[in-house]
């Protein structure tokens, strides 16, 4: 078995060594750059949980890295098993290689390279979501994946990014939805195209403003519901604001100038979703 | 004016050149390393508007430095008379040196150095407040950030942390208050100095909890709330969880196996605080 040679085939198992094998780079570059991850449409999550959501639910697994701790470990073999089966490449190599393809000092035991999947508007069906949620330019990928982890917590629809977003599949946010990721789908949308989806979304377009004028717990939420979320710095565009109604504020009461993103998407999904949620 | 002397004076300014400037060092220290917080009992803070809302809030400051932006900006001029008036050192620096300083390619023009202030649990006053969040053993600083600009937000009196918590004066932590920190008053207390001051809480004391019983829709909030969070990983200690009275749940819905702490810390306290809060 070649060290530096071309891929390997797929549905194989192999040990690497070194640092410079291409298979090591091409995780390297996925953690690193978005450029990279958009290139070929792959992304890094890691962690032997992450992996078995990843896996149940039936997302194409690239490559699986097992580390030294991984191989004594039945759950991680039985995820390397499948992930073989399924044609993936199943990677045995050493911490430091583990640390190196992360940039962490101490690494998950198991790292996966996964196929990005994300939706169409055209692909989002309304029929039993009781709410999607849509972030216009939401920067921050901590702030992005507690969201999708949100999201699915509360039993949302899914995630819709309109315009200039942080990528949902960067390392750190697919970290922050704690696998969530693996089961809340994800459109993509220029603001133009957000625009004409919410003019025709059969329920109610609501937004969160911090100059709404209705009390985010009075709305009688007509379902489906669009809730709209605006930037971290600059909160919903002008455009984007108008095509919601109504534009709902959450109240504070003391010196703070907002909510944080995700905590406000939080609070404002939790009422929304009010008559939904039971124990 | 020497550059490599013994401190600074205070009420003066003192422009600064060189990266082995002691008092260079002395903010790299506090910024890199919680042992150098701890010992000199001071923290930095970044930024204009968090230098504005700490002398609004009468926080001692030891230091302010200004970078060339910040020279031209009044609102910066200000702030570093008031600063200087206090008998704080105000520095002028290269945007290189607040960089070093702050170790960030963009830092803010303006950094403070003030003085930590926290409460002891006989501070506490309950006579005002409706609630007070714990946290048990929280480890993210951007959880805690968010959380302190959440008890901000929602009008909450103040947060105890117990035990082995991140420390609220790292700079990532004071960055997510987003100014918050100078807002909230702040206790510490060991485990067992806590489960005493819980026992001895006038209003109810209440922990959430993910095998919690009841609906935290539910009850009736007996002011004032002390609401107890537990740890990012493990949730509520065991003697903990026993001192609180309900264990409250949020109903999750999806394949989350839990929020995220600051999002939780969100819904819970937007849901104790609601009688009092309007636009």
């Amino acid at each position: 078995m070649s060290q530096t040679g071309g891929s390997p085939r797929a549905g194989t198992v192999k040990q690497i060594t070194s640092h410079a094998n291409p298979v090591v780079k091409e995780i390297k570059g996925l953690v690193a750059q978005r450029k990279h991850r958009t290139q070929s449409g792959l992304f890094v999550a890691e962690g032997l949980k992450l992996a078995t959501d990843a896996l149940d639910a039936g997302w194409t697994v690239r490559y699986l890295a097992l580390g030294p701790d991984a191989r004594d470990n039945p759950k991680a073999q039985q995820a390397a098993a499948v992930a073989k089966a399924r044609g993936a490449v199943v990677l045995e190599v050493s911490t430091a290689i583990l640390s190196a393809m992360t940039r962490k000092d101490n690494p998950q035991t198991v790292v996966g390279v996964y196929a990005q999947k994300t939706l169409a508007l055209s692909d989002i069906g309304t029929a039993d979501a009781t709410v999607w949620v849509a972030l216009d330019r939401v920067r921050d990928p901590g702030n992005l994946g507690t969201i999708i982890r949100t999201v699915d917590a509360a039993g949302a629809g899914g995630v819709i990014l309109v315009g200039d977003c942080t990528d949902p599949f960067a390392v750190e946010t697919v970290r922050a939805t704690m696998g969530s990721l693996f089961h809340v789908p994800i459109a993509k949308a220029n603001p133009e195209a957000f625009l004409d989806f919410a003019r025709n979304w059969p329920g109610m377009v609501v937004g969160t403003h911090l100059e709404g004028a209705v009390d985010y717990r009075t709305p009688d939420y007509r379902e489906p519901v669009l809730l709209v979320m605006g930037n971290e710095q600059q909160g919903l565009g002008a455009e984007t604001a108008a095509a919601c109604e109504p534009l709902i504020r959450i109240p504070q009461a003391g010196q703070a100038d907002s909510l944080n993103l995700a905590v406000a998407t939080g609070v404002a999904l939790y009422e929304i979703r009010r008559p939904h949620l039971t124990l």
